[in-house]
């Protein structure tokens, strides 16, 4: 069957087509901008839907509020969620990876338990005790701890490095340079000499199903139980994840963002990028942490729906009126011609601040927001 | 002699035994929760006690103004610091790693100097002139660049990167991903053209005894001179650590945070997570740095056991202090029925919180925070 | 011809000669501090030019304005900017490094096109398709994707991953770990089900010639378009560039900054350490954004030379404004003698922030800064 009408089925998507065209063969996705004759674009609003119609594409994905009764230029596949669509129908048109089967120097213990069409890169090593489920493709150069468990359909990227003591379900998706159960921070520290021991970090890490990992992530395993992240989280480059930290199901995480030990995320929680939560805190469920906000250690912030700002972390409209009023107050004493306060010694000077950049001429001149 | 009575004797412990009991195996520590019963567990209050009573644990490693005098139901080990003790018993039990040799895929110049009972890993490449110290590991796909100097007992785990140039002390631990002696972040601008040539970064990177470095962690070498880490500090994952900083012994560094170059942080100073200080700064000894507080380039902050909080870091007193004026000076506008300033440009509205997240609705009630 | 001449020569600076002093050997640069016998060093001030003279060093770069009429105690190169030449005369006596071939570890696809006096270590893996251009190194363990082109003189430092769909430039360094062209952090959520479907990231990524990438930092390729960073950009370690991000040329970028995707950073800009940028934000050209400042999704921050500072990024005149109005207003609610507001719920407290650092004794000392 033509792929348009696969797709339809698969979309559950109406299909529209102008009058007397034949189906359009459909080989992959692109934006408006850049498509070919053979490719598939979305559209979510008006002025996307008119570049769709102006460009190359074979057919656009359009939602039902959107699309014209009848017939438009190309054909439409019309749907409720248009941009989810398209997410889809890139995936099916990629299609599944070729299994390419062991590389010969990948080293595999010997008492590894193989899946069915498994791919394994070169220079990868997988340590005794490994199982790893069908269909599941290793990079090269990954390394894979003993007794490490890969469910089915995994994508461990190139140089990944998982320690032993990691448990990964089905369709997890691990990016380049992630870090998987290092050991947790923790030390205590002698109150007499003020030296430091390493706190045993012995515990396990366990990613659930359709769990993705960006670049260069670390998620620490458990200090003396688990670490877990619940079905269908989404986690960026750079995050930091302390031990015994428990992430809920479809939670995603933004770049760069950490979490201290043993904090809980609630269910389909969102958290912004470089935001910073402290050791034992809760994030409730469904609530929405903007970038670079901050929750103490042992805060709990709740409110399903509710929008944090800031550090610490409040209700944005909080956080905005606090803006607003500091904003005003600086003004009034501005118009007041208050000699503005000798800088406190904490504050950064216009000195500092050229200094902390590169050597070169600064013209200091006011700057324009838009 | 039995393991229980040899523990007693290297943590220094008072043994008490139920009456007519004898000695269990011990083999391992755990939380109470998860205690099977051989393993060892600890209590540093009256009901973590408790826990660890009706647990399967086989004794319990608890503070003396907890143990009640005489038996209790358990073996116990009276110590003064018990989660200390606990540290120092895990890592007893756990005992060193057998040495596995070298991996006959690791490349090893010529010119290495080996200790013994050395141990690498499949993979890993060591350049000329490398010297490593008795019972180290190198793990596997690890790179030890040109001339670094590995001491006794190191654990460096897989795919680390070492650049030429780094000396590293005894017991020196190096988690997955880190690399160590990259060049640091210095370029020169021209003032005519505005572009950048590299200042040179040819300075050495010194890891003293019993350093410890996270996964993913960069510590750039020095750019004339030398960068430093004393003996004893631990530093977490994702940590960046720039040209010619000078960390003092015994120092922590939590997830993520950030030294810029130049900077010295004083002996046993403790920083958080998400930390980010200037250059040329200077951290005095025995200072706490909060997570999330930033310390401006060229300052210093001083005051043995003071705890600083905040960008720009002040005394918690302080900050603790101005957010509460501002929140007050808040809510005092809101009573007085004082119009919300029109958001100045510079502040996020709502509408740009909620496209800054995934796309779903999001419903704006007030959250509740405890 | 003599090595001093030839830099003065390479460098434009006027040579000036002790009388009857010899011409040095040299053979490379330091600071005045450990300077050899055969050593170059700079001056940039007064201090430094006495230091220089003081040192060992066999001859000094320094600025006309602080050079002596006639002879000084060492041979003098006089240049307009000292820094600068101090770095070309650095990059010149480091000479090129020599190529040493391809290692017979090193897996390289039969498609591989492979240019001139090239440099692969061991265990690198080339997959089909690649082209790399002239003299360009590739170090131990880097993974580079199908179809990747690498031009001339580009340095990838050891376990570099680079995704296939990625293109570099000239003289490209890339350092220890870093990973370029992951899949960008894009997904779609299903209104009905909450769950998270991945939106394609099938885009290119394009480092244009001169650009410098810092350790273990993740550039993501672009959704459905391009990421590129233009000509002569350098980044520093541990920094995020989301998807579809276009960064001007000459930008530098300080470590573990974040940049998220779709924003545009203007020519010549210079961004701070640990700065975080939102979506589809513009940084306009010449801007210095201070470290640690925020500037948030959708925003414009414009303004040649000007300094932006705090989140959300502000000129740096107002940001001190505020910083004193604050300070101000809580001194003299503490002189009014104004109950201390009762803490709301979202700030740290003292305990609070004992608890958030290592177990040990805290004595809560007023503390200095400086």
């Amino acid at each position: 069957m033509a792929r348009l009408m696969q797709l339809a089925e698969l979309l559950d998507a109406e299909l529209r087509m102008p009058p007397a065209e034949p189906l359009p063969e459909i080989t992959g996705v692109a934006s408006a901008k850049t498509a070919s004759k053979s490719d598939l674009v979305f559209a979510e609003d008006a002025n996307a839907f008119s570049d769709a119609l102006a460009s190359q594409a074979a057919a656009v994905i359009v939602a039902a509020k959107i699309a014209p009764e009848g017939a438009a230029g190309k054909p439409l596949l019309v749907v409720k969620q248009p941009r989810l669509a398209f997410a889809l129908a890139a995936r099916e048109l990629r299609g599944a990876q070729d299994a390419t089967g062991v590389h010969p120097t990948a080293i595999i213990d010997g008492s590894v338990v193989r899946g069915r069409r498994i791919s394994v890169g070169a220079y990868a090593v997988i340590e005794a005790g490994v199982k790893i489920g069908d269909d599941t493709i290793i990079g090269a150069g990954a390394i894979v701890g003993a007794g490490v468990e890969l469910g089915r359909g995994c994508h461990i990227y190139p140089r990944v490095v998982i320690y032993s003591g990691v448990e990964l379900g089905e369709r997890v998706v691990v990016h380049a340079g992630a870090v998987l159960g290092a050991d947790g921070f923790g030390y205590v520290r002698d109150h007499a000499s003020g030296e430091y021991t390493q706190f045993p970090q012995q515990g396990r890490l366990i990613l659930e199903d359709d769990v993705e990992i960006g670049a260069n992530t670390t998620v620490d395993r458990g200090a003396l139980e688990e670490t877990r992240l619940a079905k269908g989280v989404k986690i960026d480059n750079l995050v930091h994840i302390g031990h015994n930290v428990q992430v809920g199901k479809h939670v995603v995480i933004a770049a760069q963002t950490g979490i201290s030990g043993s904090s809980v995320i609630g269910d389909y929680a969102i958290v912004g990028g470089q935001v910073g939560i402290g050791d034992h805190a809760v994030v409730g469920e469904n609530v929405i942490l903007g970038s670079g906000s901050g929750v103490l250690t042992h805060k709990k912030v709740k409110g399903p729906g509710v929008v944090f700002w800031g550090r610490p972390a409040r209700p944005l409209q909080d956080y905005l009126k606090e803006l607003a009023t500091l904003s005003r107050l600086t003004r009034r004493r501005k118009e007041e011609s208050l000699p503005v306060e000798a800088a406190s010694k904490s504050r950064p000077r216009k000195s500092a601040a050229r200094k902390a950049t590169a050597s070169k001429p600064v013209t200091d001149k006011t700057g324009k927001q838009e």
